[in-house]
């Protein structure tokens, strides 16, 4: 009989935000009809950008005319959008990389699942607590863990960075070895943004240890206040040891489009096999896995790079940014206790008297009818608090926040 | 120091089509300038159905207007499309599926490689040899096989089937056990498409000796002969150990826009754990490693299905099998022995006098400027074949059959 792999029936339990789903879906079954207002899951609500629009417009016509018709392009990606790509990181964050070492992909989330395959299995793996679950679920599924441990709410033989209040949710590198360091900044779920010192320590345990960093920048737009690095690149050192995995979802509106991207550089050499390896192994893994992102995507996200595309898609960065300000500022004066929502698009909110998350969670639903992410979900260290994304309509983040104050008692 | 999976370097060389492309490159530029005609990756060439365009553009025009806006889909793929993949099964080919037995991804290639993550490391993986790379690249990756060998041009481990001329490029079940078995059908490379009877043979040895039957059916909107099945569910028993991968590409000239589909029927039960586990575990994965099909791509998708899109997407599978015709008569009179290309875009080409399938290769490029597909790059049976494809424009196709009979002595 065909035996399934076990790592996955390791899995403790649905992944979050389909059970978050069903949890609001039994809900509302039970309360027909009543309206909820969704700030759980980090889902982008505005129009695209009329730049990025016309763009992929173009691109089918160029598609309907067999003169201008392409079929499959590179696994890699467009060479354009490529270059533009390593435009865009030396005029904004004065980071110089190679069109080559950027790969496009369909999106952030599958690269940051896929990577972990290029490692072995006995690597040892450290993640942000609370973290980004898919960090930690690939690697379960790779093998790279022990069971679910019920007792810790987490998996044993990972490598857990508390990333708690007392440190200002930034944690320190691990004080053992480990292989591989996935650290996530603007970060999801706390909203904290690591400072480039912060970061260096980091580069600076990577090169002592030959450790590869994972680095996901795919909040790096969100930043608003000066001197927080918005690519690990920006610090000395990070080229030979870490990875960076970034999106067009959150920057350009395209968590329904599709597109992403890797940088890994072929300075790269804190792994066996040294310089070029983990480039030559990446590329490998995208040409026999995968057959490149969309054309039409690819043509979109060329045009938020640049010009009135950038412009447009900066506007929409600025809109949510002032829904996580609304947010903020609504629920602090409530007296909740709030972090992030500065230079980021979530708010890490403390829940009141000791409640867990699922029950705060529960609580917001039943009574405010507002659908958050429990902070538990991302993590041991993330129990008692819930995640609320500034993602959605104004007048529903508003909607939200003035339910939450006239209905819940806190 | 980080370690690399040395599954991956186990890979003999670079994929397939990166390797004729590089060869094509480097001849063109010892011969400056002179046009190839490019018979070798199968890489649809004509423009897209005007129904599937416009309806990727009301799509976008429903993004640009946040009333309309949708941002992340079902990582399961859109209900819509999944409904309408279910309706067209029943229609067309009288089968029925349930739509949550359909995933929507980013295209077969993907999926093709990603299955097989849902076994055991020791599962006995069988292919047909020649096959289609990814299905042994991906177990390589996977760590179901043993290393290159050299001598006999596969990895140890694997259970190949030969496909050749003398079963007509249809292989029997294996004699002995395996856990996994891949089938193509109309096959890539060799053109042939299996009768009923053939598949039946592989299902009652599946149901037996309960094993799972990845089964490709890219193709199967080529298939012009009546009799033939399109899809592995027209045969009883299938719905129990098979699963069925399929593609947009090769029907509505998707190569770029990117779009899929894998059936994973919940009544399969060769697997531990029995009915639903496979269901369930290919939903994890994607949940956990996959964000969704572009929302753009599905829409297009969705309009090639039915009505005037479907019409539109048989008008270019009949151009492209048009073109395979005359590859197949044209080579025909020259003496070549040529196999497929009436139910399928490949003309699978016997190499003469007992040229190896890259020299061959290297013949056609140097004398006749046309590029094929070595058969060996798709198993050790494939040597002394190339596969000549059908994707191109028909001038382009004329034009590299009359430059093969002008200048290349046979």
């Amino acid at each position: 009989m065909a035996s399934v792999n076990p790592n996955f029936l390791k899995l403790a339990s649905g992944y979050l935000f389909p059970e978050i789903a069903r949890r609001a879906k039994l809900w509302q079954e039970s309360h027909g009809g009543v309206e909820l207002l969704r700030l759980g899951i980090g889902n982008t609500t505005e129009a695209l950008s009329p730049a990025v629009c016309s763009a992929m417009h173009h691109e089918i016509d160029l598609l309907s005319d067999r003169a201008t018709y392409t079929g499959y392009g590179d696994e890699q990606g467009n060479t354009s959008l490529r270059k533009a790509l390593a435009s865009y990181y030396k005029q904004h964050w004065n980071v110089s990389l190679d069109p080559l070492e950027f790969f496009i992909s369909d999106g952030a989330k599958s690269d940051a699942a896929n990577f972990q395959e290029l490692f072995a299995t006995d690597s040892v793996v450290a993640v942000q607590d609370p973290a980004y679950p898919v960090y930690v679920d690939s690697n379960v599924v790779g093998g790279r863990t022990g069971n679910w441990n019920e007792k810790a709410s987490c998996y044993d033989g990972f490598v857990f960075l508390p990333s708690v209040a007392e440190n200002g949710f930034i944690p320190t590198p691990p004080e053992r070895h480990v292989d591989i360091i996935y650290l996530c900044s603007p970060n999801n779920p706390t909203g904290a943004v690591a400072t480039k010192a912060q970061l260096k320590a980091f580069v600076d345990y990577a090169l002592r240890e030959k450790a590869v960093i994972i680095f996901d920048s795919a909040y790096s737009e969100y930043i608003t206040e000066p001197c927080y690095p918005h690519s690990i690149y920006e610090v000395e050192g990070a080229e030979k040891c870490a990875v960076e995995i970034s999106s067009f979802s959150k920057f350009a509106g395209f968590t329904g489009v599709r597109l992403g991207w890797t940088i890994v550089p072929k300075t790269l050499s804190v792994i066996e096999g040294g310089n070029e390896m983990l480039n030559k192994l990446w590329n490998r893994r995208q040409c026999t896995f995968f057959n490149g992102a969309s054309n039409i995507s690819q043509a979109g996200g060329l045009a938020s790079l640049t010009g009135k595309g950038y412009e447009e898609c900066r506007s929409l960065v600025s809109y949510y940014l002032d829904n996580a300000r609304i947010i903020r500022e609504g629920l602090s004066s409530t007296g909740l206790t709030c972090h992030g929502g500065v230079n980021s698009p979530y708010v890490w909110v403390r829940t009141p008297h000791g409640l867990s998350s699922w029950d705060f969670f529960d609580l917001l639903l039943d009574k405010a009818h507002v659908v958050v992410t429990p902070g538990s979900g991302f993590g041991p260290s993330g129990e008692h608090y819930v995640r609320i994304s500034a993602y959605g309509h104004k007048e529903n983040v508003i909607k939200a926040v003035e339910s939450i104050r006239r209905n819940v008692s806190l």
